[in-house]
C-alpha cells in the first residue's frame, strides 16, 4: 500500500545498509567518555545530531524530579594511578570504563592497602574491567581487569583524578517526526553508558536510524517521539517535565542491547496486553523465529520508570541478550566483537515492522453492520458465484464481520489466520468505499 | 422425564426410520431445477408443505432490504447447445447444473471461439459439471464436464436460454412450533442449491423431519422456528422483515451439508460461547466421537447474516465436512453417492439432542440459598446417614449449591462431571417441590 | 521478621512434638460416644477445653436454623443384643460404632428374621463395623461385622437400647485469638463423629493444637475464629446465630482426615479463588510435594453449608484422603492403625503455613507511584551501581511496581518467582520507610 512506513523494509536483508551506518556511527561515539550529566552526553547528542533533527534538553542540577533530584553535573577531565615507580598504570585515556562514574576528584599518595577499596575488578573474568557508577553517594574509585589488579607491587601508589561535581545541568533530546494524529508512538533509548558497545550503542544507533527514516518517509498517522536521555534519572526527568502529555502514548518501545548474537527478547510491558504487546507478540516470531517473549519485570532499563504503577505506560522493550544474562554485561568485554552486524540488521527490521504495524493497527467500526454489505456492486467481489473467494475476499468479510469497535485490525488477523497486511490493506479497500471507518476512543 | 423433546432419540440408531424418509424426500427434490428466485423454489417449498405446516412468503421484487434489494425473478423454461452438426450437447433437462443460474435469456449462433467465453468446467475433476451462479451481474453461462468441453468441435454452435428475469418474487416459508415461552430457537437452512445433494438437500430433509415430529411431540417450551430460505439474499429478506424480533431468539441453527460421510462440524456463532455453542461443545462429542467443533469465520452459508455484527445472533453452525472442504462440493458429483443414510441419521440424532437440551436448559435460582435446604423431609434424600449417596443426589447437592442465577445446568453438568440429563432431572425435582425457578432475564 | 506466626514452624520435622501431643488427645477422645447432640460432644469439648481457651454454646432443640431445627438431645447409657442363649453378641461398650446414632430406646423380643432389618454390615469388608446414623427420622438399629452377622444363630435375640432422645441441646465451642484486625480466619472442624479416628479426631486435634500454639504467639494481625462443632447442624446452626458477623470472614479452613497415609489434599472454596485457595495452591506443593488440590464440590463437610450460596465464604477444605476415598472410611477400620504420625506432622505444618501466610498476604498501595523512589537514601539499596542486585532488591521492585491496590503479595511471589516470605519481608520493609501501605477494601 502506498503510504506505508518503511515501504522496502520487510527483512533483516533490506536493512544491510542501515546497519554499516549505524557501525559507523557506533565507531564514532565509542570513545566519548559518558555519565549521566556532563559533556560526554552532550557530544554523543550532538554527534547524532548531525544526522536526525534533535531537540535538546539542559535541566537545571537540583530540580526535583518526582521523588529524585536532578544530580550536580559531572565531568572529568583526567584520571590515572601511577604506581611505587611513577608509571602510569591505570588511565581513563585508555578506556572510558576504568574511571567509577561519578568519582569525585582527588590526588593522593596512598599505600597499595588504602588503595584496594577503591579498585574494582572481576575476579571471575580477569581480564576485563568491570563498570561501576556512583551517582547518589559522593565517592571515588578505579576499575580494571583483575588480573592486573593481582599483579600490582606494594607499595605508595599515586592517584589523580581531575573532576567537577557542581551544579549544571542534566542533557537529553527528542526527536520527534509529526503525523496525522496526535497519539504518539515512543521510542526510548538510554544514552549514558561509557565505553560499552552493545549496551548502549546500539540502541542509539537503531533509534538514529529508525527516526531518519521516518523522516524521510510519507507522513505517518501516529507522531513518532524518539527520546534520547540518560538511564533512570533520565526517564524520571523526562517523565517529571512531561507528565501531563503522557496520554497520548499509545505505543512505546525502550530499545537497546540490539546488536549481540542471542535472540531477539522482547519484554511485554506493565499491562502485559498492551497493543505493542500483541503486535510484537505476533509479529516478531514471523519476522525472526526465535525470538523470546518474557512477561515484564520491575528490572531492567527505563522501562522501570516507563512503568512505574503511577504511569503504566504501553510501553514494551525490545533488546537481543537482556541487561545482566551474558557475562560481558557490564564490561569492557562488551566491545565491537560483541556486535553482529546481521543482528543488528534484524534489530533494526524488528523495529520498523513493529512501529509500521502500529501505525496501521486499530479498531474499526463496519459503519454496514446488518447483514453483510453488497460488495459486488462496489467492484469488490467477484461476479460469477459458486466457485472459491480469495484470501482478499476473505480478508473483507473477516474485517466486516468482527470489526464492531472491539477487535482491532490485528486480532482479526489472529483470530482469521491472515497476515496481518492483507488485513490491513482489506480496511482500507474498505474504508475507502465508506464501508469503514477507524474507531478510537 | 416425561415432558422432553424427541422421546426415543438418543443416537443415530434411532433415526434410521427418519433417514429412510428424508431419502425419500431428497429423491423427490432432487430434480428440481433451484435458485434463489422462482418456480424451482416454490415447488420445493410445496413438497415440504405436504409433510409440515409452512407459512409461505413471497417478497416483492425491487424491495430494499438492507444494503440489498429483492432481485428480479428467474425462471427458465428450455436452456440447450447444439453443435455444428445440430445435435444438442449440452441440455437443462439432462441436469439442472447445465445452466449457470440466473442466466439471461439468449438464442444465438456462434462460433465455439466465443461461446468459450460462456462455457464453465473443472479442469481438475473433467467428469464433473460445475455450479456457477450470476445473481447480481447478467450474463449466460454453461457449465458441463471439461472432458466434454475439450472434446467440442470447432464450428458454429447454435445456443438457446428460453430464461425469464423479471419483477416478481421472492419465496421462503417458515415452521412454527410454538413453545410455552416466546423465546424462540431458530432453525435455518437453504434451498436455493439445484442439483446437490448433500449441499442443501440434506439440510432440507432433516430440518422437516424435526420440524414434524417437533409438531407430533410434547409442547416444548421454546417456540421453534425454521426457516426455509434461499442462501444469502433470503436471510438477509428475512432478517430484514423479523428485525423487531430478533431478540426472542435465544438459540439457533443454520444446518446443511448434513449427509456425507465425513464427521459432525459443529460451527461457533461469532459470540463463541452462546448458549448453542455450549450445547455443541458438550453434548456432540458424546453423541459422536470424532464430532469436530470449528470457531466461528465470516465464510460459510446463512450465519454470514444472522451473525453479522449489527445481529451477532447466538447461532451456529451444523455441518458435516464444511462448504470447500470436500472435492465434491458445488459440482454434480454432489449426488446420492455422496451421501450415507448412518451419516443422516446420526445428523439427525445430533440436531434433536441439540433442541432437547436447549429446551432444558437453563439459570435456575436455589430459593433456599442459606445452608443446603432439609431435602430429607421432602422425600428427597435417604434416611440412613453414613453410607455413599447415589448420583442423582450428588446432581440435587450441585444444582442447589451452583444456582445462584449464574450458572446454568450445563455448566453445572460440566462442573460436576454428571450427565447433563442427570442435572436436568434433579433441577426439575427440586423445581417441583419449590426449592428451585428457573431464572432468565 | 520477628511478628509473624508459628515461628519456628517451617515444616513436617518442626510438628513432631505437637503429633505426639495430638495423639495422646486423639487416644484419650477415641472411647467417647459422640453424636450430633448429647454428652458424648459435651465430654469432648471439656478434654478440648484443659489444652485450650474454649466459649461453650448450648442451643435448645427446636430453635428454628435456616431451613432446618434444632434436633432433640440424644443421650444414651447402654445398648446390647442378646443371642438366643442370653450371651451378648453386640455390646455398645465394646465399640461405639455397634450402635446406630439417635437410636430410639427399645426393649425388645424378637426372632433374627425381624431383627435383621435393624443390623448394619459391610458385606465388602466382613470384618469392620460400620457407620450408620439415622438423626431425622425415628428408628434404631446396631451395627457390626458381616461376618458376625452371617454366623448368628436363628432364634429369639433380646435387645435392649436404654437411650433418650427429648428436648435439650445442640453443643458446640469456639477458640478465639483475637488479632490487631476484626478480619477473620475461620478454622472450622466437626465433632460428632464416634470411635473413628482420621474423621475426625485428628481435625481436632489438630485445631486444638493450632489454637494453643497461636495463643502462645505473637498478636496476629487476623483474629482467628476456631469452631468445634457437630457436622451440617452444627454449622449451620453456627450460621444461623453469627450470620451478621460473616463479613468478617476474610479466609476459612474447614478441617479434618488429617492422618491417614494419603497425600494432602485442598479442596477449593466455591470461589474457586478465594485468598485461600490461592494460598494454598501456591505454598502447600511447595510445603508437600505430592498435594493435590481438587475443585469444590457440594459434597463433603461443613463447606457444604458455609459455601452455600447463600454465603459463599472463602472457605477451602484441608484434609488428606477425602471423605468416600479410602476404604476403611466411616468404618471401624478408621482407628489408630490408618493414622501416620508424620503425616499428622505434615498436615500441621501445612495449616500453619496457611494460617501464618494468610496473616501476612495482603494488597498493598505503592504510595510514591509515580517513577522508583530512590531507595538509597532509604538505605534500602546498594551504594555502588554497574553491578547485579540481590534477590532482596528484586523484591523491592516488584512489590513497589506492582503494588497498585489490585495484586496481593502472593500474587506478586507468583509473578515474580520470588519466594513469598522474600516479598512479604520486601513489603515490611517498604512500609517501614513509609513507602507502602495495606490497601483493603
Amino acid at each position: 500500500m502506498s503510504h506505508e512506513l518503511f515501504p522496502g523494509i520487510r527483512s533483516a536483508a533490506d536493512c544491510v545498509g542501515w546497519a554499516d551506518e549505524a557501525w559507523a556511527l557506533m565507531q564514532r561515539l565509542y570513545p566519548v567518555c559518558r555519565s549521566i550529566t556532563g559533556d560526554g552526553v552532550r557530544e554523543t547528542l550532538a554527534v547524532v545530531g548531525e544526522r536526525i533533527a534533535l531537540q535538546l534538553h539542559e535541566v537545571p542540577s537540583g530540580l526535583p524530579v518526582f521523588d529524585w533530584t536532578v544530580p550536580q553535573e559531572w565531568n572529568v577531565r583526567e584520571a590515572w594511578i601511577k604506581d611505587p615507580a611513577g608509571q602510569k598504570v591505570v588511565d581513563l585515556r585508555d578506556h572510558s570504563l576504568h574511571l567509577m562514574s561519578y568519582s569525585t576528584p582527588v590526588h593522593a599518595r596512598m599505600p597499595l592497602s588504602e588503595l584496594r577499596a577503591h579498585l574494582h575488578s572481576l575476579p571471575d573474568h580477569p581480564d576485563w574491567i568491570p563498570y561501576r557508577t556512583s551517582y547518589y553517594r559522593e565517592a571515588w574509585g578505579f576499575c580494571l581487569p583483575h588480573r592486573q589488579l593481582q599483579a600490582l607491587p606494594e607499595g605508595e601508589y599515586e592517584v589523580f583524578i581531575d573532576s567537577t561535581l557542581a551544579p549544571g545541568h542534566l542533557s537529553y533530546a527528542e526527536c520527534v517526526v509529526p503525523g496525522r494524529s496526535e497519539q504518539e508512538f515512543l521510542v526510548f533509548t538510554h544514552i549514558c553508558h561509557p565505553g560499552l558497545c552493545n549496551d548502549n550503542l546500539t540502541g542509539i544507533a537503531v533509534a538514529t536510524a529508525l527516526a531518519a527514516a521516518l523522516a524521510q518517509g510519507p507522513t505517518p498517522r501516529l507522531t513518532y517521539r524518539f527520546v534520547f536521555a540518560p538511564g533512570t534519572i533520565g526517564s524520571i526527568t523526562w517523565l517529571a517535565r512531561n507528565e501531563a502529555r503522557l496520554g497520548a502514548v499509545r505505543d512505546g518501545l525502550v530499545i537497546g542491547l540490539l546488536g549481540d548474537r542471542g535472540p531477539l527478547t522482547y519484554k511485554r510491558s506493565r499491562r502485559e496486553d498492551a497493543g505493542i504487546d500483541r503486535l510484537a507478540e505476533h509479529l516478531l516470531p514471523q519476522l525472526a523465529p526465535g525470538t523470546r517473549l518474557i512477561p515484564f519485570s520491575p528490572y531492567g532499563y527505563d522501562e522501570r520508570q516507563l512503568c512505574s504503577p503511577g504511569f503504566n505506560l504501553p510501553v514494551g522493550r525490545l533488546t537481543r541478550t537482556p541487561n545482566n544474562e551474558y557475562p560481558q554485561y557490564h564490561s569492557s568485554a562488551d566491545d565491537f566483537d560483541l556486535i553482529d552486524r546481521q543482528a543488528l540488521a534484524e534489530s533494526m527490521a524488528a523495529c520498523a515492522t513493529l512501529l509500521r504495524a502500529a501505525d496501521r493497527e486499530g479498531r474499526y467500526l463496519n459503519l454496514n453492520p446488518k447483514c453483510e454489505p453488497m460488495l459486488g456492486k462496489r467492484g469488490l467481489y467477484r461476479p460469477t458465484g459458486g466457485g472459491h473467494p480469495g484470501e482478499f475476499e476473505h480478508a473483507l468479510l473477516w474485517v466486516l464481520n468482527q470489526s464492531d469497535g472491539g477487535r482491532s485490525l490485528l486480532q482479526i488477523a489472529q483470530r482469521s489466520g491472515l497476515a496481518f497486511d492483507t488485513v490491513a490493506d482489506a480496511a482500507q479497500a474498505l474504508e475507502e468505499v465508506g464501508l469503514l471507518r477507524l474507531h478510537e476512543d
